[in-house]
């Protein structure tokens, strides 16, 4: 830490500042300055909240902290990228695991429609909601324990593991005997009460980023997870608010890669919050893909204009089969030629 | 609602948005411009839901909802403005009313010291929190049950009735055994759960407006409190997440006076959150009274460089009293003799 | 400035660091902590985009400052707030200073009516655009110098100084023969060769805060002026763009607070454009002289219907005469015996 | 148009609307709904600006547009994408162009260093800064014409086009004689002074996207343009502001995509300024491509550390090889076996 002292700091001031160093169990080295006096706190033993409080006292401009404060979830803790197996399929891996379904769970014809058609077109898990977060309590709030029932048959028709949204302590349990993969919803991100009953549950983890968190805020999300005792976490980008709203959310992709460098978690990246544009998504997909993500979760509707939720922002089966197929023919390249050519 | 057809739309589609919203129990009116088809939906006993649906049919620009999604807290319904009483005081009358306390509740003489300053300050009740939503696990997260006896004790030795957050439905019951009014917090403001588990509790809330939320999601946030039986909602807006860094949130005052023209809910500013610098809250603390806020919520402790969280945003005791004694003073005006004495 | 090393720096790239400074002109002062190594740069007479560039260095995490970047109009270089006269009338002293008037000059009638008006009411300042900054090609773009003509017609006969923005370096010199107050538009405030140009102008500039700009970049604008001459200066908040969409922009109050901590110029509040809505105007400009600006500027019309610009947030005649009204009345305040009544 | 009336808006006002309708020279329709009236304002040969003045009438709630603000640059009056030819370099075609270069012009070496090898690796443009828009009057701030001379050595050398800024309608003249293709900098995307100047001038423009720009806005700057008379446009989007710190903007690659839907002009990408970071920009760039941008505008310096501006986004000589021979790699694909196997 760095206890960067006002400009105008009195000697007292900076003599308290020192003490409070020593006494919160740190070697404090202190820089005179032509304008400013720096106090850098060195050690690892001491107590950091002691420290970061010293931002309230006399003369204090500010406290940097000069660590990341996340660790559990760190590459330098360890640098190979970790694998989550959720009900054997890899995430993290080789490969690029696309998640579809339906944004929430309406009826079992709508379910196994969609399901067997996106294990078809090459999906690797079904998503869909049982417990919707809506905005309005008049929208439709999902159909809760007989979606999971859905789900359940639908994952023993296709095979596809299943992916559902958990918005509170009290369903941990009861999705916890149905799902493969448990989903905290953005909105729910610092929802720490969940986090930590979620760190205890033997399943992995979805966490999708918040709209207005930050990537360390994210990560410290995660670290929640991790030190409750759940390793198995996977981390989804799917936009954040900004003043633009020709888009639903603006998906950004270099959180994507920056969290890679950041931390061995697996990310991926979903295109239909993050645009809230059925037409935008197959480009933002091929991106997501490119920029370095290790999967994608897309709604996927057989009716979108049925849709009790988020129709807008669904591909019809048809439009998911041409996504897939999309993304798995080689993708535009700058070729040798094309510069060679230029450069003649 | 509104359905505007794209630019190029079909006959066909246009028809079958028609039958669409016939389908749906509205009545269609068809407006054909020079460029654009528009379909109107009139009724008001149809499914709203499918109208929305229709934002995902072929040929279809975008559905405009003409009337506000929120229903139970909207001023339609009642022109005047409520007022909640908490444990007797009350909030949304004419009485400016201030809340303040310790962030986190430390300790018995912390909790006590800063109760009794305030009180004598002014303040009309205490805040003080039991559980603690941390960005990070390494942070303090509270004491817990020992802290709601400690506010218990407070309360009756001051008289102040005494505030403090929920995180989880699980906590719901036992902090409704102690609290007087239940603090729902930012990050917490969709959290439909614990808006769900709050509804059904007979206390009043303080439903925190979200760091990303606008000012209609934040007034859905207090429908799902009303829809569900809990008349009893207190607004606070506390500052919202922009691209300034050099104040923690921005705090958006005209998102007040907003509220106030379109709920009769009481509203109060929550300066400590909504700037995180000490220095700004005498002045912000006046502007909300200016705007027409009903209250303040104010961070204080008796030695913010040990506070366990929030230092940097708290007052001091004496901080806080010169602080009550500005807002008594009368304030700055343009007086008339001002602008007499300008235009002679 | 603080060069932070990355975890895992090498002897070398430490070594390198310290060579760098000292080249750069300063003396290094390496701490090393248990994971990180430090490096400070002590002095004053280096050259500091040479420590900035080392950001780039291999092994560097960050380069922090820990000096404001702005000089010349910092409260460390002189603590006494200025009062910049405009033809006499003073911004900054003790006064507050209401300035009015059509967002746009449209005729003769129109700009004498509203002058008449607001000056009656109390207004100390007259506005009205010439040359209008807008969106779209096909928006009214302003009268040009014929507006110019008749603002100085306008203040002939009300004896009110007269304020318009200046969009390009080419109409500096004729608006500067009009003009009293020469007024940066936000679309402009890092149009840096306008500051200059406007540096070098013998007229006060009202210099308005960019929708994306930091407070600490608005005063490294104002930084351009006084740096190239212009002492007389003058900031408008006028809101920042956000997500919120249901206000124009957000009225960033606390920025007023926080300019007027770190600069000694003078600050005013435009909650016209800050709010982008009538029936707020009221109530945020009680809030911004609450807050400690040292006046205001909004917009009037005679009709605001038939405005050729910003009509829905200007305010007519006669709610501009109430406006002036309210600010002159005592405001509401938390009266001692509010307080202690409740404290009985 | 669609004028939504206020809840409990009187028959007057309706009346008045749909007169005010009719003066404006449009058709009124008017739908009477169960809470709302709304009049809907038919035709093409109206004054548009009198129907949005209605915002302002009493008991209007909004005034809705229902087609887009843009004309000239509109995919509805051209589909096919345009083609813009930079000293014959073709962009918006089938090539992906990548424009390289420092972000200031420094030094003759310097300069011709980066554009021989940038000339190599395959860029088709060579970028470099002589007039520069910075934050601070105290950085450094281009060489001006020598700066102009130097890039047109280096491109009688490399016979690479050259990209440079203009910040002022005075520069306008000088910068045409030597640049290819003109910029118009993220803080100037609103200086309608600068985009009407060049509108007028016979070379191809580079605008790029404002950092609080919605894309609606941003097109709007470059019809401009082309209402000025200057079809020769390019796009190019190098991030928005948003809350998020660790990286320096949010690159928007759903703009890109929305841009391309929306209007025929290339798009192309600034991954640079988009991220600050120089480990984000190979990620950025491939997604870049995958998006659909027509192109790319990067950051190149020999000795990033000691650049006179954005060392930290530079990639070196070697970095910027590094980056041409990915984008010339097959891209990774979710290859047909992929999820075949998957499937089995």
């Amino acid at each position: 830490m760095i206890i960067n002292m006002e400009y105008g700091a009195s000697e007292e001031q900076i003599a308290h500042i020192i003490a409070a160093v020593e006494r919160a169990g740190y070697q404090p080295h202190t820089i005179r300055g032509t304008e400013r006096t720096v106090v850098a706190a060195v050690g690892s033993g001491g107590n950091r909240i002691q420290l970061e409080g010293l931002q309230a006292a006399p003369g204090v401009e500010a406290v940097v902290a000069i660590t990341q404060p996340f660790k559990l979830v760190s590459r330098q803790v360890r640098a190979k990228s970790s694998v989550v197996y959720v009900r054997g399929v890899p995430v993290g891996g080789d490969e690029f695991v696309v998640i579809a379904g339906p944004c929430s769970v309406e009826s079992r014809d709508q379910l196994l429609a969609t399901a067997r058609s996106v294990k078809q077109a090459g999906a690797r898990m079904l998503r869909g909601g049982a417990y919707k977060p809506r905005t309005s309590p008049y929208d439709f709030q999902g159909l809760g324990e007989e979606a999971l029932r859905l789900l359940a048959e639908a994952r023993d028709e296709t095979g596809l593991p299943i992916v559902t949204e958990v918005m509170s302590t009290e369903d941990v349990g009861l999705i916890s005997e149905y799902a493969d993969l448990l989903q905290v919803g953005a909105r729910n991100m610092q929802n720490f009460a969940l986090l930590r009953a979620l760190a205890r549950v033997d399943r992995p983890i979805l966490l999708k980023r918040g709209p207005s968190a930050t990537v360390k805020e994210w990560l410290l999300a995660a670290e929640y997870l991790l030190a409750g005792g759940n390793q198995n976490v996977i981390l989804c980008e799917r936009g954040i608010r900004t003043f633009e709203t020709d888009t639903r959310n603006t998906l950004d992709l270099a959180a994507i890669a920056l969290a890679k460098e950041l931390t061995y978690l697996p990310v991926i990246a979903d295109p239909s919050h993050g645009t809230g544009r059925r037409s935008l998504i197959p480009a933002l997909s091929s991106a997501a893909l490119a920029v370095g993500a290790d999967g994608l979760m897309v709604e996927v509707h057989p009716c979108p204009e049925r849709a009790l939720s988020d129709g807008p922002q669904s591909l019809d089966l048809a439009g998911f089969e041409r996504l897939m197929s999309t993304l798995s023919r080689p993708a535009r390249t700058l070729t040798p030629k094309e510069f060679s050519n230029s450069a003649a």
